[in-house]
């Protein structure tokens, strides 16, 4: 077999054989296979796409490019989530130690902020002494001790889809939903979760625009998962502006515990309780979806949830008195208000526009050697709906330098839609697929 | 610019712009452009087409990643012909020693066998001493001398071709139009001709299979000739069965000099005479196809086509003598014979059958850097058409190894179909572009 008639079979619409594909994914691991092929069959790939029986097996040969980690020595139903990647999108910081706290065991594995969205590892790395690099042995002294670990992928789990994104991020081969959906689910079946909820952001600041496309990638994210014995559900949620109000790392995390305090922002609170409340019922802790939603609430209103939010950062290193202490976490030295040019209402805060604006502020990074600054970011003082006078706030902005302000207020300026009448918003959950 | 996004654009089926063409290009030629990068966009390009502007703008960057030949400063009408590429394809070493004896200058850079089809340069080469590794400056004093220099593409000649060849082989990127069209161009624009005659093959043993799509090849070729100031005219011809009788070096250069005393095969007779009208027209030493045949024709009855090919050959370090005394060639010590199984008619033969037969036997190459033996081969003695008796030979085995003769008798003997009744076959001439 050569790679060549396996290059000239997709180009040609074939779907390949399983040997194909595991030859594919073993010479990128190996490095045997050169980069030059390799990217060819990517955009063969990309432009002829690929069965769920293919895309299935792509992600089953990546998962054994390195190990799948075994924790069914642990008890209970192991669940992660996984977000596809938005604006102010912070849901794990709340449903982690809300499922835990419920007695979901939860051994999360998350990624850093790249392009407008961010990541939940540089949200968790703004709380002082906070350390998301756990060993494997680490990650299950965690579970153990507190029932959720949250860390970043270690270099043992799916190496090959590492040097597989690294090619596709040059070679324009980003885009297709087999390959993000194979990317996305080798990591989490590695980890050795036994469930997982999917929560697939869609429009302008998430990756799919459409709630069309959204839906195919649930739809193949869900199959896949299904096919590897890891059930699976997805919920397509709203990412046309940012979550919550708070975008930036050390202001998320802040976010994140007024939830975890019982307050905050409505479409913050619905969409992390939805997602957890699917935690609960993978993880059987709860019986119906009534039980669920008043097992999360009682853990908040007890102070369970936040009670095991310290214990996950002090156990991982961290400050817990951050918990407690707002000004324990950085802060920025300046602030900026965007206002409001005209009375009405705010019809329109588009998601990716805030997004790259905190990226301009240094919260986020454009390429991955990039460093973030963990206090800045954008707090949004009036969400769509919102009715404002002319002069009022719309955008409070945290910002260490001018020059990075000037480039920020470009875009957070152009982000800002103000009508005469009130718009009409989405549900924040727009669907699911299960 | 980067070269992602351009990537992306071609992905997403747009036309690129002229800058994003000439950077690849330039990228590809200076080793900037990673391979990588490279040859998805070539996969994008395949999948994707390129418009007939797109691929000007390519062949011209081509052209330019190297030097374009200057000789305008000699006589007459500069016309090449080029093949595509078939079996038993010999037309050259007949034309070339005709156009120049009627006054045409032709300066031919031709190419070496690869996979079942020949190249001119070996066929060149099984000539004791001829040398087809001329300079530039040696292929203008031939020209002067004999009005004919026929040699191989030097290293100055396209040199991006080479490269994006090489890449092409190895990434499933070959059978793109456009990208062929650019590439045999760019070769021909750049050795300095005023005037194409482009042979382009159709059936079995070509590149294109079908006559629609050696069509849109031929059409792809002369509206790049013409966008580059070559006339350019291409005819399209028969390659469903070998051209002629022989198959394998020094026995198609036998068959070319019957040919130019006046005798030989009807199909390669008609092509060659064909080919070399219309070289003669564009080459303006004939006033119309009456005038250009009755020159041809008078060329080969009188000898001076003879002596002009005795001219070149010697020009170029060769024998002379090889035109008079075939023995003097290279010959395979064994010949065998593949007879008729029944009697009927010869209703097929197939063209690339044979032509892999021949590749066993030595005489081509599946590989770039494979030597060839001159001397094996293979002559037809019963093309389709002809009536046989049961044991009549069909096809004459000229061969050194007996592995290698058991290797070609197992393609050469699925290559012949023998029926009761005579098979319709299309006329050699299969249509035109110009």
């Amino acid at each position: 077999m050569r790679t060549v008639d396996t290059i000239m079979r997709k180009r040609d619409g074939h779907a390949l054989e399983r040997e194909e594909i595991v030859a594919f994914v073993q010479g990128v691991t190996t490095g045997d296979l050169p980069d030059y092929q390799a990217s060819a069959l990517l955009m063969a790939i990309l432009l002829r796409g690929m069965t769920p029986q293919e895309t299935a097996w792509l992600t089953d040969a990546m998962v054994h490019s390195g190990i799948r980690v075994d924790l069914s020595d642990l008890p209970g139903v192991k669940v992660d989530k996984h977000s596809t990647g938005g604006v102010g999108d912070k849901t794990s910081l709340v449903l982690a130690p809300v499922a835990a706290a419920c007695g979901v065991p939860v051994p999360m594995m998350s990624g850093r902020g790249l392009g407008h969205t961010g990541g939940t590892l540089d949200k968790l790395e703004s709380i002082p002494g906070f350390r998301t690099g756990l060993s494997l042995e680490e990650m299950r002294a965690a579970l153990q001790r507190c029932g959720c670990a949250m860390l970043g992928q270690t270099s043992q789990i799916a190496p090959a889809d590492k040097k597989l994104y690294a090619l596709r991020d040059v070679t324009g081969t980003v885009e297709s939903i087999p390959l993000i959906s194979a990317s996305i689910m080798s990591k989490k079946i590695a980890e050795g979760i036994d469930a997982l909820v999917l929560d697939v952001k869609t429009g302008s600041g998430a990756f799919m625009k459409t709630e069309a496309d959204s839906r195919r990638l649930a739809e193949s994210l869900v199959s896949i998962g299904k096919a590897s014995g890891v059930r699976t559900e997805a919920v397509i949620t709203d990412m046309d502006m940012p979550l919550g109000v708070a975008v930036g790392n050390a202001l998320e995390v802040i976010e994140c515990l007024e939830i975890l305090k019982g307050r905050g922002s409505a479409d913050l609170v619905d969409c992390s309780i939805e997602l957890t409340v699917r935690m609960l019922l993978l993880g059987k802790v709860a019986t119906d979806r009534a039980d669920a939603e008043a097992r999360v609430r009682a853990a908040i209103d007890s102070g369970a949830a936040l009670d095991r939010f310290r214990q996950i950062v002090e156990g991982q290193g961290g400050d817990p008195r951050v918990a407690d202490d707002y000004t324990r976490l950085p802060a920025a030295p300046f602030r900026y208000m965007v206002r409001a040019a005209r009375a009405g209402y705010v019809t329109r805060l588009d998601a990716e526009l805030v997004g790259r604006a905190s990226v301009a502020l240094g919260a986020g990074r454009d390429r991955v050697e990039d460093a973030v600054d963990p206090a800045v970011g954008i707090i949004v003082t009036a969400k769509p709906g919102a009715q404002v006078s002319a002069g009022d706030a719309v955008l409070e902005i945290h910002y260490r330098e001018q020059a990075r302000l000037d480039a920020a207020l470009v875009l957070a300026g152009r982000a800002i839609t103000i009508g005469d009448e009130p718009p009409a918003l989405r549900p924040i959950i727009v669907g699911e697929v299960r």
